[in-house]
């Protein structure tokens, strides 16, 4: 069972109440309150996996609390509270008390209040650290996942690939003004980060959308000197996906202020989960290339 | 450093927005929306510290949300939605499946909604799940631990020790109605739930009301053939520890229909900082017994 299949199983077996707009299987969970929702995500981040073990504790404190701001970026929505949990083996007062003061920090940052959290002690040797992010949004400005129309046009902000070589995994900022820009001026409806790469996670909201893409491959961003692999593949980029009508792409491209660009990378289209490469007007087999797996079981 | 002085180290740390009422440091973090208040709280479970490697899934999981509604019910709050990770190593897909299936029936019975979450694989053996629930309660009728009154009796409800021998740690039901109960009818305005054991926990709220306690040992309701040191100082009881006006506690004594009884066991002093024991009448020292610590660094 892959994960996936093993998401989606769990995506369907909890009931929601009436007032959860959107429960598991997108960036955020939305609760209706009103003319606004509550955005609410976890996420988590494991020593030897997400960091290394040399990484400095403010750091790895830090990507722990943009990886959740990347989820409400998405959403089109503002980061508010936050919830952190630890648990570990036989860490130092030290490296505690760097880990949550590098949390704060960025935090300040992000204008993110920590509100809550716990510790814990591992029975062996590990670091496994939790956030929950809590956000708002206007109920009018919500880009769900499931919102992309056949014959819209695919954009990425930034460049894609070799993350972790470069460090963007440690150093990245999380696109909370480009993901709000987006949709408050309605240019979106649906929006969601790059995690895991785009080969896995365009068929996430293309399968939540009930169609297809043909990405061409020969206008993706890519960070300099990455291969066309690791530009699909990699993950860690925490850049925002989303869609925009043809008709508005245009006054996008001029209004659009930032010092991150966008670029236009493809095209929604009608064709159910059918994901395709095409390179010189030719179409390319990259089914190999499948994104990051965090585990099977 | 002992867990205590960690803790209060992270409380000060964490600047908070003017809508955030109470931050780190109570058994939920209260936020202001009008007339009501969102609440929220995180907590951890760990394979091997909160449950055995054999124990059900199922239980295991319930676990996990229960310790999490203790916390609402320790506000006098409602608990409406929850987010749940869950990191381990080699995990088998029937393992996590009852690990969710458990979570979803017990969510189910208490009215919450899992809305979130994370999947992720550890690099060493073991099993890492955490919870964060969001509850609501209506402004005037929030329980702090820091509202306790001099003059004012000491209660508990239920009884105390033997959690983990009786495997109350696994069956126990969070006192939410009698939370609300409290709550909603003005009882109290101050209320913690024993999760580290009496000797542990009161402290606290004494530290946080800036006030003391005189507590009546005669008086303790301890389970079946539970010896005292272990009454005060197990934890996982998962009871309410709430105060009453002395002049109302005949007239809750009356309208108090729940199963399970609650006990007065004390009374709130103006000695800040002091946690004193009596049995017939006479002082006795158990300063020795402390309750449950997770870890010192």
């Amino acid at each position: 069972m892959n994960e996936n299949a093993l998401l989606k199983s769990f995506e369907t077996l909890f009931h929601q109440s009436a007032d959860v707009q959107t429960g598991p299987g997108d960036d955020c969970a939305v609760i209706s309150r009103g003319n606004t929702t509550l955005l609410a995500a976890a996420d988590q981040l494991i020593g030897q996996i997400h960091y290394y073990l040399d990484t400095p504790p403010r750091l790895a404190a830090a990507k722990l609390l943009k990886r959740n701001l990347s989820d409400i970026a998405a959403m089109g929505g503002v980061p508010r509270w936050a919830l952190c949990t630890l648990a570990c083996k036989d860490c130092s007062a030290k490296w505690m008390q760097e880990f949550f003061a590098g949390l704060e920090e960025c935090a300040k940052q992000f204008n993110v209040s920590i509100i809550g959290g716990d510790l814990a002690e591992l029975p062996a040797a590990g670091q496994v650290s939790t956030l929950t992010i809590l956000g708002e949004a206007p109920s009018d400005e919500i880009c769900l996942r499931s919102n992309a129309v056949p014959g819209e046009i695919v954009c990425v902000t930034g460049v894609l690939g070799d993350s972790l070589k470069s460090e963007h995994h440690l150093h990245f900022t999380p696109r909370l003004a480009e993901g709000r820009f987006l949709a408050q001026n309605h240019f979106t409806r649906c929006m969601m980060d790059l995690s895991d790469g785009l080969a896995a996670d365009l068929p996430r909201l293309l399968e939540k959308s009930a169609c297809g893409a043909i990405i061409d491959l020969d206008t993706l961003p890519r960070r300099n000197g990455c291969s066309l692999e690791n530009a699909l593949a990699d993950g860690e980029d925490y850049e925002l996906l989303f869609t925009v009508k043809e008709s508005v792409l245009e006054q996008l491209q001029k209004q659009w202020q930032f010092a991150e660009a966008f670029t236009p990378i493809g095209r929604i289209t009608s064709e159910r989960g059918s994901l395709k490469y095409c390179s010189n007007g030719q179409e390319k087999d990259f089914k190999g290339v499948k994104g990051y797996e965090h585990f099977t079981v």
